[in-house]
């Protein structure tokens, strides 16, 4: 008999806590037959309402300055899903898959959850960004709260 | 090679909640090797002082009516273990012990997860008694931040 694929969704962003949390998962939660257990690697860019074409000033950007945020988005985004990958490759059986979102944190978790269908999601107690951090509050705490399903949120040890 | 012993607190009380997280733990986040899986139940009952040998009336409590409020206490208990032994008993491998801790329920589940050093703490979104929940807001929110090892918050679906 064949056990239905669990789906798990692990929020990822540049910090060390979601590191951590996705290593802890692999180590501790995964089963050996990881083939049924699928994870999808979560991350949100922020979103594109934050490039207003216009400054402070009222001047319009030049498109190069748009295209650097864009790139260093972008670039962002790479770096942290090679971090990623650098922890979860040593797990060799287990199916991981990306999906960047674009938009508040909050919400391109929530709502990725909710599309992708996941059984369980997991996440840092600290992460999504210290900008986001400082000015919204905790990411994860608001994720624990909205989404349907059961949430894992994972502390780095403070050694 | 054996592989380390996990140990896994599951806090229970009288609440569906509760019930169906450790259901929901069992189910899905427990490895075909239960050998290598301890499970606490842990429960909390409430304080001895409110329990207090005096009425609002300043007249002392009859050692009956102390005896009776000592009793349902010990009852409760009792019966949450009871129903969640009606959960965990499918689940034939799996070893479970409980353990029931007198006093604030946030005290008592911090507490014994640091005492037994457990790796991971799971918890219903909305249990640990109405009373506590309505007097004190929700005592899963409070340990998730409280205790230092990750934190699994299961919620009952809807239907």
């Amino acid at each position: 008999m064949e056990t239905k694929e669990r789906k798990v969704a692990v929020a990822v962003d540049e910090s060390e806590e979601s590191m951590y949390a996705l290593s802890w998962f692999l180590q501790n939660l995964v089963p050996d037959n990881h083939q049924n257990t699928l994870i999808f690697l979560i991350y949100a860019r922020p979103p594109p309402a934050i490039y207003s074409p216009f400054d402070a000033a009222g001047d319009l950007f030049s498109s190069d300055v748009l295209a650097t945020v864009e790139k260093y988005s972008k670039d962002l985004a790479d770096s942290v899903m090679k971090r990623a990958k650098e922890v979860y490759q040593n797990f060799h059986n287990v199916k991981i898959e990306e999906r960047i979102g674009s938009g508040d944190a909050r919400d391109v978790i929530c709502g990725l959850v909710d599309t992708l269908g996941v059984d369980v999601l997991v996440m840092g107690s600290h992460g999504y960004g210290f900008i986001q951090r400082a000015l919204l509050g905790s990411v994860s705490d608001e994720c624990a709260k909205k989404v349907k399903c059961p949430v894992l949120i994972v502390k780095r040890p403070k050694n």
